[in-house]
């Protein structure tokens, strides 16, 4: 059976990737607007990570938190938030999907429903399309992105 | 069952809505060569479609066929290489892939082996990085991007 969780293990560990990419630059640089996608390079990392958390939070019918940018403006914060969240989506993730996947969820930043099974895929999607943009504004500043490959890696979070 | 099959025809949907997107640039802005990613906006595309292909041919043990970029050098050409290959990638995907996701295969441009499943991953990735490339590139040209949300679309492409 194709695994939604390879998915997101892939997504975890380039993100860590990323945000030890991070480390090479000076905080402004982290926080400086650029041009499309969603602001700044911190600010990317921090939707990622806020976006999945809501449609999980949305899925297992958990009252949405609302994360502000202003309380998570250094790489140091927003990787904390990411590893803290991640034990919850783990847990969620590990298990049995399969049982509810057809379930359909209302959440409250948006007017429709959807399938559990749909928004497993947005999910995954979002920061796959996220961190294509980040792999071009690291090429604007003279920076190697970080390798996007999924073959080659090896995954072990979600049993 | 989580499918596959879903991200295939997600991605080929946005890919469609990217040609339609690439009709009002002028040709050379099609192929102007720009900061990060592969190239230029066309030269994206084409890569796009010869990965994709590559790899499907190579789960199906069927000989690489090499495409170069000067003879698929225009807009018409990448979106009817892309039409043509697509039916036979739609012949593959309908058939039953969870029988044989787990083989291993070798590919003429790796060294290394990969499963079936993995390599399947690994193109739905592919696609999906770049074209969050090409959404940074398109606001830089002060355009607005191909909308890339999964949820709220409509699939049928395969049965």
């Amino acid at each position: 059976m194709i695994k939604i969780k390879k998915f997101f293990e892939y997504n975890w560990q380039i993100r860590d990737e990323w945000f030890k990419w991070c480390k090479q630059l000076a905080p402004e640089a982290l926080t400086e607007k650029r041009v499309g996608g969603v602001e700044s390079i911190l600010f990317t990392l921090f939707h990622i990570v806020d976006v999945e958390y809501s449609w999980i939070r949305g899925i297992q019918k958990k009252e949405d938190i609302v994360f502000h940018f202003s309380d998570y403006d250094t790489l140091e914060k927003v990787k904390t938030l990411s590893d803290e969240l991640r034990k919850e989506l783990i847990h969620f993730l590990k298990t049995d999907i399969e049982n509810i996947k057809d379930h359909f969820i209302k959440v409250p930043w948006d007017k429709d429903t959807y399938s559990i099974d749909e928004i497993l895929h947005h999910i995954v999607i979002h920061e796959i399309h996220h961190i294509g943009q980040l792999s071009v504004w690291s090429r604007e500043l003279h920076l190697a992105p970080v390798q996007a490959n999924f073959i080659g890696r090896q995954f072990n979070l979600i049993p």
